[in-house]
């Protein structure tokens, strides 16, 4: 179960190699698979998480241990932790993905053209998807199932301090592969958990045709720099809550409480509190009381802290942090041009809610703000593929190509066009 | 209308990244103008190009000058030519761009969920496009107008032969563009064809949100390698047609002649033909019979020369060759296994074609085959959005992600989720 050591860099990227060698014969007999064959192989991956459950447990017991070492905070520690609970989960999570339709071969348009041409739009898996996220263990489930259910091979790499667990559920995955009659190499990982292996899956581009990074701002970075592969990139969550000068205030109190504190380690988390300085007087003060109640801690500007004494002074950095704690940055904006401003400049891209009962004033906010997701009187943490009524998702994509907001299954695919003639030539 | 000189790369470098500022400063006007607006932008950039129509051959004429000093060939003259016959095309293809439908604000999906949140996914612009391209001055104009359509801002960089004449058809669009009252740095271009500018260009991630590199293998490897901007390639089409042991003779014929010889120069002309060994005795002749009179060159491998000996022989070269000119490679293949490995080896997965009368066969190689476009029993010149009942594109998408095939005005979108809450908070 332990990580090869590669003291060679050839060797290690001769492995890498054959690993995106057998990546992409893999997705070329998936890419031919039929959704029936590949929902049986969801299956077994469920039931082989389930037989192994002890070797994954075990497994993350040694992950957990050695996390607790290093001083990992409470919030990574929770999620690397595994339990038979979570085990229960990931297995359930393979099955209902099976039953998610067949993203595949869906005929997305068609046309007729006045020389006969018959031209049909329809869905193709992408290829080989690489993925590269934090410690999460169940990531390597959830990931993986979902590139398979799409068509693609998978290669996976989680965060070194989940390197065991990962190898553990990849096990049971491609038990469950083999005994569906598809190829173990569908749902991989790289040998190693150095950072090198990172940098050369980046430079696959002759076997990887995606790459799916998902975390905070240096990681996103780092692969854009890097990559010669296309990237969809997953950016962690920097959302905001703006309540304007016409929000309700109940309304205002229970999205603000909800969006910040509901889950906090979670990408839809809102992470900044902007008011409209026409509603400091009514609205700040019980907001603000209903946070502190929930043990959530206060770091405002200068006028939030001249309304509100016991609050502590935001830095510059505050408004650029995603704290994933029960920390909330708090400012006071004059009004929806500066509240746009603002989440334009320290935003992620990735959520945004406004609380007003102006309806022109909401439609402007959904307009200008730019993000993958805007909501108008409802909580942040709604960004999430399941709210969404697409099922599971692999992350909520930050990027502008492709697909943006909840990537689930269908967004997993390319388009092919298929043209059907007589004997058609063009004039 | 000369460029100017940079001899200080900091100069250079300040230069692009005000451009930069401009684009994005204009890409969030256009993303809330309205389509009116826009078409009265085009409308005006029309009259425009008519207006300027003298000046934009004075500065053709002088490109033209220099590239036949330096021996360009004529395929490439003649893409770089302009007349006033082209001049008026060009208006006319900007008339015909604002006739198209509005490709942003469509509501694309929309769901109510069971706690009443509506859901929306609307298209939006994708915000500032780089596209890099070839020395054809009309592109600036096709280009630029799509981008204007869609809500986009673009910084066009053409090849540096057609220097004079994209920044004489640039200043006309400008002024079109300033006469409707949009910001004149909607489309913009470098201040310098230097290659240094492109790889600035490359790395301003801040303010440019996709790179649309078109052209040949050299310039979409560098564009990938370097880039830090999310790319959406346009490769030169190396375009295959297979005639498969069950093709009809006449179709295999007249798709063939036309796929390599209508017109040589465009990204969708065929530049190898594949033959099933069991087609050869007797469409091998016909078919290369008919393309030598017409004047093409053909150059084949061992099977075709013992069949046809005044065929030259084809290199290893030739294969992985897009010749843009009246050549073809050829080649005998055992059977439509080896036909789809050889173009999913050798192609740029830009549009491939069988000939047959069998259906499954023509089905599998539609599968199998990895491009935007697959076509049976139709010429691979068919490969344009006008064909595909699209209007205008600015080429054809060989990537996977994002967009496939012909890119229009719709493909130069993202979209965005908007959520209508009435209160809600999540469980």
């Amino acid at each position: 179960m332990k990580a090869e050591v590669f003291p060679d860099q050839d060797d290690l990227r001769r492995s890498m190699m054959a690993l995106g060698k057998a990546a992409k014969s893999a997705a070329g007999i998936l890419a031919q698979s039929s959704d029936a064959q590949r929902n049986a192989g969801l299956l077994a991956a469920a039931a082989a998480l389930r037989a192994r459950q002890n070797e994954i447990l075990a497994a993350n017991g040694a992950d957990m241990a050695e996390a607790r070492e290093k001083g990992l905070t409470e919030a990574l520690l929770d999620r690397l932790e595994l339990n038979p609970q979570r085990v229960e989960a990931m297995a359930v999570g393979l099955e209902e993905i099976a039953k998610l339709p067949d993203p595949l071969n869906r005929v997305l348009e068609s046309t007729t053209r006045p020389n006969g041409l018959r031209i049909e739009k329809v869905s193709v898996p992408l290829g080989v998807i690489g993925i590269i996220y934090e410690s999460r263990p169940n990531v390597t489930a959830d990931a993986g199932a979902l590139c398979l259910k799409a068509g693609n091979a998978a290669i996976l790499r989680g965060g070194s301090e989940s390197a065991r667990s990962s190898a553990a559920i990849l096990e049971a995955l491609q038990n469950g592969l083999v005994a569906a009659g598809l190829p173990e190499s569908a749902i991989q990982r790289p040998p190693t958990s150095d950072r090198e292996a990172v940098g050369i899956l980046l430079k696959m581009s002759d076997s990887v045709d995606v790459i799916i990074p998902r975390g905070g701002r240096g990681l996103i970075e780092r692969v854009m720099n890097e990559s010669r592969v296309p990237v969809l990139a997953h950016l962690d969550g920097l959302c905001h809550t703006y309540i304007h000068a016409a929000a309700d205030l109940d309304k205002a109190r229970a999205i603000a409480l909800n969006a910040k504190m509901r889950r906090t380690g979670i990408c839809g988390a809102t992470e900044t509190l902007l008011v409209d300085r026409a509603a400091v007087a009514s609205h700040l003060q019980p907001v603000l009381r209903d946070l502190a109640e929930a043990g959530c801690e206060l770091r405002g500007d200068e006028s939030v802290r001249a309304l509100v004494p016991d609050v502590k002074a935001a830095t510059d950095a505050d408004w650029d942090t995603e704290y994933l704690a029960p920390i909330l940055s708090v400012r006071v904006v004059d009004d929806l041009v500066e509240a746009v401003a603002h989440i334009n400049r320290h935003g992620s891209h990735h959520t945004e809610c406004i609380v007003t009962e102006d309806a022109a004033a909401a439609q402007r906010f959904m307009a200008e703000v730019d993000a993958g997701i805007v909501l108008h009187n409802a909580s942040t943490q709604f960004a999430d593929g399941g709210e969404f009524g697409m099922g599971a998702e692999i992350g909520i994509s930050t990027g502008k190509l492709h697909a943006r907001g909840p990537v689930g299954a269908q967004q997993l695919t390319s388009t092919k066009y298929r043209v059907h003639g007589s004997g058609q030539v063009r004039p």
